[in-house]
């Protein structure tokens, strides 16, 4: 059939289900957003700016498994390239589509605005080369063919691609055949199995460390499948919370090295078969890299990695090393440690200064079954990678990839994705500030996510780490419960301000009270009060960077 | 003498006048920022975002012939990427410091955060290249030799440089000599200035065409110098203004190709003798290519360009091009047309909905000697850079690199470098949003522009391209008079609003009244009105993208 190259795009990222494409116009994407807006699949959500609709791209893929972003040409483009890159860290798949120049201007070597002025139009291509895995410049004559390889290549490798696609090019009639999800080739990984096998046969006390590859490949339910086969016990990396279900009994809890409760940590350390599944032994998610063990004795499990003892495979999927699992005829006889959820009930309520301890056990007893859970790098993301959560729940951080300001648009993209699930962000003044102003595009779209802002004067996270006092990490103090009506949410947000335990608990309450509107709470805390995860992990920073 | 690397650096920056260093604190730069803080030459001025502190760097880089930009790893440097390229594209030198992962920390290839988690550190640094003129690794050995060699550059070709400095290394101590200013090699230009002047001594109608080269060489007295010696009349681009003082009686007006007034088009294209010193034909300083001169005609005097029959020299700097003029013996005895600034004496005063041709003219007359006028890309940027200036103005836009938000934050550095003079922003809502948040920075430093924010309900520079009515060109509406108070600028900052001629002069009247404050003014304009020049220059770009 007859499409526009714009159009079959779109077709193309339809058919993974993406159902929003989110970005900024400008003059070299105007009529490919028009091919957007007239679309029966999908919706154009306008962004702010293109930092924030590449975190917003991200988030929507986070939920959707695949995620898009439109910019123009360098100065839209260009401003994105900090969230693809996150996108890369922490294996998210969105596709960035630039809208470019023509063909004819590109050939003529025009010195045109958005370009360096030097007539060349290949430097900004070359930048996404380490960021994302793929990258395609579209012509009329390549476009049936690298469209459909470069979205499942994005959905493959769960990894940032990028599109460059001139705006004469995405107006062109081309033949093509109907959208389809290209299926995916898989790997005999049956000689690894067999290691494996053998390895768990020999060990006493095995134990599976889960992480973020789980989330971004979709393999709960194997995962989970596999656990209650063999009875191995699970724990999990902050990086990938939310890979297994907190509720299964075989769950011990996180694991980040010494910072680890105690049975979680002796458990993993004292192991004699680690297998690292869909995981990254990051900084940030091992306490500063204090886990005992020899990384040579675990079985590395990962996307693109099978590495054990003197086999190394760096093609294999974890789709395939997830499916060879489930075929393996084990099962652990040993005991195992038993977790049940912690309850919340042991938080206080007074009128006292709040303290961050109490603030993060009203959060675990306000929190309900099918919640999803975004926390930002800082107190925040410290605070609440170990709490309790629900089977039904999800959770979203960026603790590799760490840039703060991510999940206010990162928010965007997750309620978008499901208007109807309760999105509650939990981020500090410091981050907010980066982006603040996507809360606006939230209101645009009446949407209605829980957000809670801890108003502790600063970059707390920063202070911990160095320079406590020193100026660099004041920040300007905002009239922060004003900012929903300044950017037209007047009569769409509630807005509630908290200084102790009883003002916030009456805060949750007026907000489970009133579902059908946005709450924006903001939570007053002391300048240095911190999660007792994060004073940890600031100090193990300090002195990484000696 | 003995300094940390991290002080020499700031040391050889703080020497060609650079008083205030931007940026966002992360824990791979804090100590260096301690020694910014403690610096008795600099000032530390931490910003909302790094992007915005990018073009805070850029904006006082106009104003003082340098910037500097500090950020962290990774999430800090990419998120400052476009900002960086602008500088690039617009020859501003801004230098863009990382601080980065030790050096221990990058040689064991730790899985970090802020990196891509694959133990690579590369990879940054590599997507800098291609938008600045030089990068650095910073190690203890070389820092004494590559720090005044890289900032020299920086200042040599006007364009940013990227350093990359592991954390333990701006710690380290070595031995240096004082910073100085490098001295720049000259280059003997003597054969073209007699292929100048041959060609000169023919010419009935010379013509100069300058352009932005001339402000960020800061050779505006040089020219000026050369014109009243040798009475060539003078044009200027767009991308440029502020290059020749427009009280000059030579000087006859700005030229962009048939959309410039009559005068100064047949002028020019009439010419037998064009000089381009200094100037890039860009699409938009052009009406989009619309000259009818044949550019192998042309004399081009540009940065790293002396063109002109069969010599090409591609080394060759504008500040030996600019005196190298200022030897020939010519003087042109021909009729030139005479200028005067135009009066502002036109505008009307009334109770109408107010529109942009008069905004305009109520504008010109708003002006003062001394101020500095910034317009940022939109109908604003159109509507003022055909308004005459007083010799003392500075006017700053960003017409190549067009990146939307840019002169808010730009705005931050230009007041920061020099508080006493006012400048003046002009900005549309649409550009506003992508950067809102460093008015906040504005009002933490006190500092006193005045703002003029067109509210027009949306992007009518992208509407007038195409897609009028479409929704990717709306916004959501903010109430915006109530941002500086939001921002915490209840006391310092006076907002007005205006919908038409009587009330945009009562509310100037009043910011006259009231010099010691920031003011914030909303004019409120109609969707699709847009001043003239916007409204030709859009309909190229659309015929362009075709």
């Amino acid at each position: 059939m007859k499409r526009r190259v714009g159009q079959y795009l779109i077709d193309q990222i339809s058919v993974y289900g993406v159902d929003k494409i989110f970005g900024v116009p400008g003059d070299f994407n105007l009529t490919f957003l028009d091919d957007i807006v007239s679309h029966d699949k999908v919706e154009w959500v306008g962004n702010t700016n293109e930092l924030n609709g590449s975190y917003a791209a991200d988030g929507y893929a986070r939920m959707k498994g695949l995620g898009a972003l439109v910019t123009t040409f360098g100065v839209g483009e260009l401003s994105a390239v900090n969230g693809i890159a996150g996108s890369y860290a922490e294996r998210v798949p969105v596709i960035a589509i630039t809208g470019a120049p023509t063909t004819v201007v590109e050939q003529a070597g025009k010195y045109i605005h958005h370009s360096l002025g030097e007539g060349r139009f290949n430097d900004y291509r070359k930048m996404f080369e380490p960021i994302t895995c793929g990258q395609v410049y579209l012509t009329k004559e390549n476009a049936a063919v690298e469209i459909p390889r470069i979205i499942a290549k994005a959905v493959r490798f769960k990894r940032p691609v990028h599109i460059h696609m001139p705006i004469d090019v995405a107006m062109a009639e081309i033949e093509v055949d109907e959208a389809e999800v290209k299926p995916l080739i898989t790997q005999d990984v049956t000689s690894y199995m067999t290691q494996v096998t053998e390895r768990l046969e020999q060990s006493e006390r095995p134990v599976l460390l889960v992480g973020h590859e789980i989330n971004s490949f979709n393999l709960h339910s194997e995962l989970e499948e596999f656990v209650n086969q063999t009875r191995i016990p699970v724990a999990q990396l902050s990086l990938g919370k939310g890979a297994f279900n907190e509720e299964n009994p075989y769950y011990i809890g996180i694991y980040d090295g010494k910072f680890a409760h105690q049975q979680v940590n002796e458990y993993v350390d004292g192991s004699d078969c680690i297998i690292n599944l869909g995981a990254k032994l990051t900084d940030s998610a091992t306490g500063g890299f204090t886990y005992t063990f020899h990384l040579k004795d675990v079985i590395f499990m990962n996307d693109g990695e099978f590495r054990y003892r003197n086999t190394f495979d760096s093609d294999v999927s974890i789709r395939d090393l997830m499916n060879g699992l489930l075929t393996i005829d084990y099962r652990n006889e040993s005991e195992f440690p038993t977790f049940s959820r912690e309850g919340a009930t042991d938080y206080v309520l007074n009128d006292e200064p709040l303290k961050q301890d109490n603030y993060f056990k009203l959060i675990t007893d306000f929190l309900e079954k099918d919640d999803i859970l975004l926390a930002e790098q800082g107190t925040s993301f410290f605070g609440a990678y170990d709490l309790p959560l629900y089977t039904g729940n999800k959770f979203i951080g960026q603790p590799l990839w760490g840039s703060i300001g991510y999940t206010l648009p990162a928010l965007l993209g997750t309620q978008l994705a499901d208007k109807e699930r309760r999105n509650v962000l939990l981020i500090g003044d410091g981050s907010f500030q980066l982006t603040a102003q996507e809360l606006s595009t939230m209101i645009r779209h009446q949407l209605k996510p829980v957000i809670f802002l801890i108003n502790n004067d600063g970059y707390t996270v920063e202070r911990l780490i160095h320079g406590e006092k020193e100026v660099y990490n004041d920040i300007q103090m905002w009239d922060y419960t004003a900012l929903p009506a300044t950017f037209g949410g007047k009569d769409h947000v509630i807005t509630q301000k908290a200084s102790t335990a009883n003002e916030l608990k009456k805060a949750m309450n007026a907000i489970n009270d009133n579902k059908d509107k946005m709450h924006f709470v903001e939570v007053v805390m002391d300048i240095m009060d911190a999660p007792e995860k994060l004073e940890q992990i600031s100090k193990a920073f300090a002195a990484q960077n000696k």
